[in-house]
């Protein structure tokens, strides 16, 4: 008898492997956030649901606190004040091992079933977690609301399924039966049982607190661990409702609250004595190089999932609608001031100059054409500013403000004002460019509204060194213009070398940044970006092992 | 259309793959020497075709040879003077990246058909890999054809199972569409390329080089790797046999004989110079702690799949079989003279001894009973030297020799003659006793046919000393004897937590050190005796990665 939440949810863990299996376009969550849908009061209750976590205490009842902090800083100047409990890291980790007995014996449908009733209600709960996600990381609304909501809900929900899709393939137990000749059979009876590797740490990011910290915490909780979110300082909000409601759903299905846990955790140090801690088995990271290579190099007893920087690209070598081309990539230059790990930075272009369907189009033509595309995207204010949504942190700002070092300026930033929201930090991107050999200048993450136009030698260069930044600096999107098959098969060769996903010719309403649960691999693991993908069977297939016991039956 | 070679092995694969997902009984390798089964001829022909190999150059083609080599030196005395190709590790590895976009483009299919392929014929030359098992390991005849072939094979075909298992499931294209209210969908196709991570190093042991390598090597490759085998200095002709016969089959399907290839090295510092090489993606090593640990704390750039050492250890609490138990037992401690990594090394007994069907058994008792079994099944010359096999090592003739040291002598270790083979090092078992406290002696691995019956206090001291000695010092297996179901649950939660495998009260045609393919998982890769298990979801699922691309279509 499976368990009954599994039952519940059984028709939509089938449809996620139907999902992952066959890559086609699938959701059970939906992404407008639309009354009918999601009720005629879900608007106004998630609103005030979040408002009311202002200036208060966000109580969790976990094991060992020892205080309150608060330290989030909207960028959207509102005033945040919400008081996470601190609790002692040991505390935390002892609670979460006591735990994992029980949460095991539950078994792998239990498991799935559990999580899959968590992510329906963070679904239910989406318009308040997108509030959250909109204040602390400067999002627009509606990217707050549907990366934030059904979409980080998807990668959670296919986390699961690809769970699901390794621990079923092990059978409960066996009956072995060796043929001996003329003599009886050999025959045992064999157990096996899927056992949680031990408590799993996900860190989380300040730009997408819950897209990129649901397919870790959902792939280590299904497959029999417990999870401590280590939530970035500055985007709390989103990890605690989450695990307000994950430890609500867990002690109503008779498990021990403590299998999710928020670590608030102040000092770097004190993250990386949790992160060190020998019951610690896995980390799933999304963050800087520098942490993340730290926790590579330093957490040696747990598995490290790690999504780092990168130099995403686009190599443009011709194109048969120049206009829609420019669009594609302006707005994908604005959405969320280029604070996605997936925007694209260095923009590839041979110094002759392209073929297009409006004539022969030079670099400096090409590179200002793309300029004007933003400021002509960005002329209502309104679309602006739901577009671009705030820079999330004082260094995206300051590289913002320093950008003129790194090339020649083709479009400067601007400040501009958000009619609900004075004292947000809202910018509009910096477009530069500069020469191949100007490494130093494009070569490294300028995380934000930084973006360069490289003048390369020709196709043939540009394709060489889109591979060459993919294999030495990382990237979790490339793209291509080109209506010529030789290029897009040298592209093709050039990301299957370097493990990159490509988008060719984008020139509609998908972007190169986005990147869809249940379809889109986000992040191949194959390059410095990042050593695992969201979501495949290697992203969960080490998170368990099989302990098995045998012995004869008649 | 699938690949031919996919088409002629369907049937297999498609056997195996619900063999893995079922884990009762199953093969496709007779584990029988039948003339009937692998030809009237195959045992002549596989005697005279190893010996055309002794003192003679075993040709392979392999790019950049420097000279030859010949290292090996029997166990049973015989002149080997096989001499192997020298080849530079750095044109091996060149020629092994050069094979693999050839292999990639032959898709999954393809490259499981192929493996599939080199695996029938390796088990067609059963006999000849077994004479050359035999001769360079020590083992016994039987054993050596039996764990040399058909469970070698077995174990290859348990991995490329899996790697199919895995593959499989991602498709190779997709149209996703995504509805856009009353708008067109958005519609794009997507391709998703299985690609291998690099270049496979697998490490060969010298008591089990087709047995520990197979799975290493049938993983790597059938998720479009190419791999470099070095094989044990001592233990060289199996792989080179195996190495020889996949190239081979390789040339026929048209791809490069390269994506197999074996290294033959004799410094250590060339070892690891190939171990760290940037290009080399994937380790998998079976052998010492020192090594093994130095490769992973030093191959960083590699994924290391590691079988170490380990203390394995039985808990004798009680049993209604006696004379069956001892029996059981004794064989598991001659078995290849204890050269198994399976092999049990410590066996804990309560100090007030055991409730027995035969009465109440003292500690004493138990331990010169087992010293009596093992003296008594050792009596026929014949059955011993067909059991016991040779010494491997000299490493393991001294510990043999100094033994003493270690504890209590209950069972002397005689050295005996082989009736065929007169230089043959065989050696009868030592049998120790000890204290619990005395955790010098028996809590690290020694390697051979070196066992210590252990006073513990209690039953419930047993139990905690087996899991502490699995979670500090590593074990492959566990046993348990006692008919008390109170202790079975103790001993079986004690597994649980360690992470290792229990068997319970054997008394009959099952033994410890023996591991079913398709059926046990040989080790269980959460204890330090090994970080993997052969095999499962994990062995396979990181060893390849999905690049994907995409483009709207109308």
């Amino acid at each position: 008898m499976p368990h009954p939440l599994f039952e519940k949810h059984k028709a939509t863990l089938d449809a996620a492997i139907s999902a992952i299996h066959g890559r086609g376009y699938w959701t059970p969550y939906p992404e407008m956030p639309s009354p009918k849908v999601y009720g005629e009061t879900a608007a106004d209750d998630g609103k005030r649901a979040f408002e009311a976590c202002l200036g208060a205490d966000f109580v969790l009842d976990q094991p060992g606190q020892t205080g309150w902090a608060a330290s989030e800083r909207s960028p959207y100047g509102i005033d945040m004040a919400v008081r996470y409990p601190v609790c002692d890291p040991e505390a935390l980790i002892a609670a979460a091992q006591g735990a994992m007995a029980g949460w095991r014996k539950l078994g792998a449908d239990g498991r799935v079933g559990v999580c899959l009733e968590i992510l329906d209600r963070l679904n239910k709960r989406s318009f308040e977690i997108a509030h959250a996600v909109m204040m602390t990381t400067g999002q627009g609304w509606m990217m707050a609301f549907q990366a934030g909501g059904p979409h980080a809900q998807d990668r959670g929900l296919e986390a699961v399924a690809y769970a699901w899709d390794e621990m079923s393939r092990v059978p409960a137990e066996t009956v072995w039966e060796k043929p001996q000749g003329k003599n009886p059979p050999l025959k045992m009876k064999k157990h096996y049982e899927i056992v949680g590797r031990g408590v799993g740490l996900v860190v989380g990011c300040g730009t997408f607190p819950t897209w990129n910290t649901y397919p870790g915490l959902f792939a280590t909780l299904a497959t029999g661990n417990p999870v401590i979110i280590k939530a970035h300082s500055n985007a709390i909000l989103p990890a605690a409702m989450t695990v307000k409601i994950a430890r609500g759903v867990l002690a109503e299905a008779g498990q021990d609250p403590n299998l999710v846990s928020l670590a608030v955790v102040e000092q770097r140090a004190a993250t990386q004595a949790l992160a060190t801690h020998p019951a610690v088995k896995s980390i799933d990271f999304t963050g800087s190089n520098v942490f993340g290579q730290w926790l590579i190099d330093n957490a040696r007893q747990a598995q490290v999932y790690a999504e780092l920087a990168g130099v995403n690209n686009v190599v443009i070598e011709s194109t048969d609608s120049y206009k829609a081309m420019l669009r594609n990539l302006a707005f994908t230059l604005c959405l969320y001031s280029g604070q996605m790990c997936t925007t694209t930075q260095a923009i590839l272009v041979p110094a002759d100059g392209i073929d297009t369907d409006q004539g022969r189009k030079s670099f400096d033509e090409v590179a200002a054409d793309l300029g004007a595309a933003i400021d002509k995207f960005l002329t209502d204010p309104a679309v602006a500013t739901a577009v671009l949504g705030a820079i999330q942190s004082e260094a995206t700002l300051d590289r913002i403000a320093e950008a003129g070092e790194y090339g020649r300026i083709v479009l400067a930033s601007k400040k501009i004002d958000h009619p609900d929201f004075p004292k947000a930090e809202v910018r509009t991107p910096v477009l530069l460019s500069c020469d191949a050999v100007d490494e130093k200048s494009y070569m490294e993450e300028r995380f934000g509204p930084i973006a360069f136009v490289v003048k390369v030698a020709d196709a043939a260069a540009a394709v060489g060194l889109s591979e060459r930044i993919v294999s030495e600096h990382g990237a979790l999107t490339v793209g291509l213009y080109s209506n010529k098959q030789a290029v897009i098969d040298a592209m093709t060769d050039a990301t299957l070398r370097a493990g990159v996903a490509l988008s060719i010719n984008l020139t509609g309403g998908v972007f190169v940044n986005q990147s869809a649960a249940f379809s889109d691999y986000h992040g191949v693991g194959m390059n410095p970006a990042a050593n695992a993908a969201y979501s495949d069977g290697a992203f969960v297939a080490n998170r368990f092992r099989v302990v098995q016991r045998r012995y004869h039956v008649e």
